[in-house]
């Protein structure tokens, strides 16, 4: 068979959604397709039950409702439906307001910018479709602070120097107790309160109803408080209110973003492979993986507005995917590691090693058909810019395709709010059909808590180690015997003494010859 | 052993730069170090070699002299030495000029802003060092034109469009004959064309004397030429006037950065492991790597500033370790793939697939001691946001320690020109001995050619299926019928003629039920 017509039995199109899957560089025969289809019903059954209100995330006891976020009539229950579609009516009604400056500033200007305070699913959502969509011609211009780096945050209140007042404030936790976000948002309220000016009258919150944040918030009087809910996850989190509503402020059509991914969820909601994209994705993901971890898949976009795609995807995929157990407990260290940045600049950084290196390598082509907005110039070999972006595209799919390596491609028409949508809502469920395919939880995150409980129990060292030099004020003391009074470990004390002596001005190193051996004191 | 006296014997520190590495989290024994010794001696000769002139690059038959760069006095003759001299005077006189007024632009304005038009190595290290540097306060604000995006490159116009005249171009391409950077330089022509200023009185090229670009700008009287060299490469240019350039433009301190570079080397051209980091480096891939490909680094600065270093690396690494063959011509299919953003937002995202999924990944921390230029609040627990991203980085190295996962932390006490500069020298040198170690040439690129070999055919068939079109205006015919007459691949001529579909206003396709069975038609 050539390619062609392998080309017409791996070809998926939606007239209705404008969405290409180009899947033949998969080379996924049909025995493949035959062997996996039991466990292809396996997944859409699983699906199924997920989308109707089963337990789907078993550890935290929870159902996974990020798709009835796009069709609130798809909730299992009326109040689950109810509570969506308020919470869709309030940040239109909230955004409308503030837009058309019926909510005001402290000082009563209308408000230009917002900072957005929120990390991974509260930010990495936001921010790749605001890069997308509206970033160029931003009604408000949103600014994000997604760390707990100071000097990061001096970048956005640097910038905002001259318009505090006019800053609107969006704090974002799930859990209303994430740190970093704690501490962006009190670094937001001493810089308010620089300026003279009343943090709750800048500000919003987005929270579990009655979480820590939101219970701030309710004391303090902020200006709005918007809800999450525990059966979405902060990594689908984007059309919930953590995303709709920044992106609502900064103009972007965010109807049309929930069109887009409700209409590539019914769309995927289909049992037959060829017909649902999303399942011939994960199908593709498990051909290349054989259903183990250890692989990667490269995302190219080939178009600049589309750059943080691959980076969003990062946590999407391989937070679900990268799990230790699987559902019945055997240890599974499964995961599918995503990267990449945009085409044609990629080509020119690691694609050498994409087709010369390693066979643990796949890559999901991102094509979008019109090049511009407006009329192109011919710029050579009576080309535009554009014709050169398709070429080289299709260039390098085919020096991959010719090296044994896989690939597909998805083409959308143009990027605007309906296709960013199609295409969270495709990945989104993807991954669900393929956490299904090799039989883990892909809605939980466990790991991420051990970092968070270990620096939970250094910055309770670091306290110890400064207080017992300053018990002991002017002497000085090396890490080893500091850690001989408080009974920890010494590296660990070496470690947090040495980020003391650089911010702390109270604390002191003298270095000795091996630097591990230094002396630290207190001089307060 | 305990860890404390694990760490006294894997702790590397330079009183004269600063910089910290520590290695104890590699888990590497002494056994191992005696059994890779003649390996790592090896390597040291290789890289002695090359930077006294050898033809470290053998397939393209060149020098490798990136390290002259930083110290001319040290490259291989007076004629080399002299010209990197002469270019560095001729970056700093130029800067001072355009900083100063003297060199105005076509209206007689100071100019205020860079577009730096170049791809890949021509971008990735000023974007990299820009961002770190000098982007919050740049003395001339750069744009970057790094692809052949039409949409992309609008974005940048835009920004510019109400001061074409004072926005000086800066079009780099070590070849001249990069077509992505060809396109933008005739895109940007067209904006200053549109405003009615003349392209040559704003723009400077950086490329290899008399290629095509360098004819094109003596042909047309650009305000200056500056020069790159064959033994240099482009991934390894960011201390030629590739990056000096621009980022002294900017205001980048590039004494500093060049001395940063320039102490770096001299401390890693040591031939004793432990008091060379960049060896240990090495040596620390080489036992997470097993010297195959197939592993991922991931590099997680803790520093919001410091945030495009993996997508540097990316390039720096992986175009130079990912290699088909060896240099006794073996098939070896080497690599290491880099990927990363920062911590600890980073934490929020991917850190989970590390810490529990597949074991073929390592950690490269990089801390950075001093968390802001002013006072910290206190945001919680007695501590700053600083002190938590030092404790969520020390957290997250124990975690992923604790299952197994090998680490290391490079620290510098701040973020700064000097600091930066040892960084890249740093990678820079880990690179060429670890390439030294696995026996492969890191300073070719053969598999990018393909790439655009292939783009370049495609260009000239879509450029065939239309002028076919053309020559039957009116008549529809499908993608199939044009393969028969013009003879290529159909699937090929049928992924082009949906580009012109969506770009060209003469071409039209008309919807078949098999969107592949399409036909297309010239109405021009």
């Amino acid at each position: 068979m050539d390619k062609w017509q392998a080309l017409h039995r791996r070809f998926f199109y939606s007239p209705k959604t404008k969405l290409m899957l180009d899947w033949e560089g998969l080379g996924i025969s049909d025995e493949f397709i035959a062997e996996n289809e039991s466990l292809l019903a396996k997944a859409f059954a699983g699906m199924d039950a997920l989308e109707s209100g089963a337990i789907a995330n078993p550890d935290e006891g929870r159902m996974v409702g990020h798709y009835w976020l796009r069709a609130p009539e798809l909730a299992p229950n009326g109040e689950i439906s109810g509570e969506i579609a308020d919470c869709l009516e309030a940040v239109t009604a909230f955004t409308k307001k503030v837009q058309e400056g019926e909510i005001l500033s402290e000082r009563g200007e209308k408000f230009k910018s917002v900072i957005v305070a929120g990390i991974g699913g509260s930010s990495l959502g936001p921010v790749f479709v605001y890069q997308a969509l509206a970033a160029r011609h931003a009604k408000l211009k949103l600014y994000f602070l997604d760390n707990t780096d100071p000097d990061g945050m001096d970048a956005v209140f640097e910038a905002l120097e001259d318009e505090a007042d006019t800053a609107l404030t969006v704090v974002i936790s799930k859990s209303g107790g994430t740190i970093e976000t704690r501490n962006c948002m009190e670094e937001a309220r001493a810089f308010y309160e620089a300026h003279g000016l009343s943090f709750a009258k800048h500000t919003v919150c987005i929270s579990g109803r009655d979480s820590k944040l939101d219970k701030v918030a309710q004391s303090e009087g902020w200006l709005e408080r918007f809800p999450m809910w525990d059966f979405v996850g902060g990594r689908t989190s984007v059309m919930a209110a953590v995303g709709l509503l920044p992106l609502a402020l900064a103009g972007v059509d965010t109807d049309a973003l929930l069109r887009g991914a409700a209409d590539c969820d019914a769309l995927t909601r289909c049992h037959d492979l060829t017909a649902n994209p999303a399942a011939i994705m994960a199908l593709g993901w498990y051909a290349c993986s054989g259903g183990r971890g250890g692989e990667t898949m490269v995302v190219l976009p080939y178009k600049n507005s589309l750059e943080l795609f691959a980076k969003y995807l990062q946590q999407l995929i391989m937070e679900s995917l990268g799990k230790e157990f699987d559902l019945d407990g055997n240890t599974v260290h499964q995961g599918l590691a995503v990267m990449g940045n945009k085409g044609s600049s990629d080509q020119h950084s690691y694609v050498q090693q994409l087709v010369a290196g390693p066979d643990n390598v796949f890559v999901t082509f991102v094509q979008v058909l019109r090049g511009r907005a407006g009329e192109s110039i011919t710029v050579g070999e009576e080309s535009t810019s554009g014709d050169y972006l398709h070429a080289f595209m299709l260039g390098t799919k085919k020096a991959l395709e010719d090296h044994g390596k896989r690939t597909m491609t998805l083409t959308i028409p143009e990027v605007n709010a309906y296709q960013i949508g199609q295409l969270i809502a495709l990945f989104e469920r993807a991954v669900g059909l393929y956490a299904q395919m090799v039989h883990i939880n892909a809605y939980d995150q466990p790991a991420v808590e051990w970092g968070k409980k270990a620096a939970g129990s250094l910055i309770a060292l670091k306290n110890s180690a400064r207080a017992y030099l300053a018990a002991n004020a002017g002497k000085a003391f090396t890490a080893e015997e500091v850690t001989a009074a408080l009974g920890a470990a010494a590296e660990d004390v070496f470690r947090l003494l040495l980020t003391l002596d650089a911010n702390d001005d109270a604390i002191t190193m003298s270095a000795a010859q091996n630097l591990l051996d230094s002396s630290f004191s207190y001089n307060g």
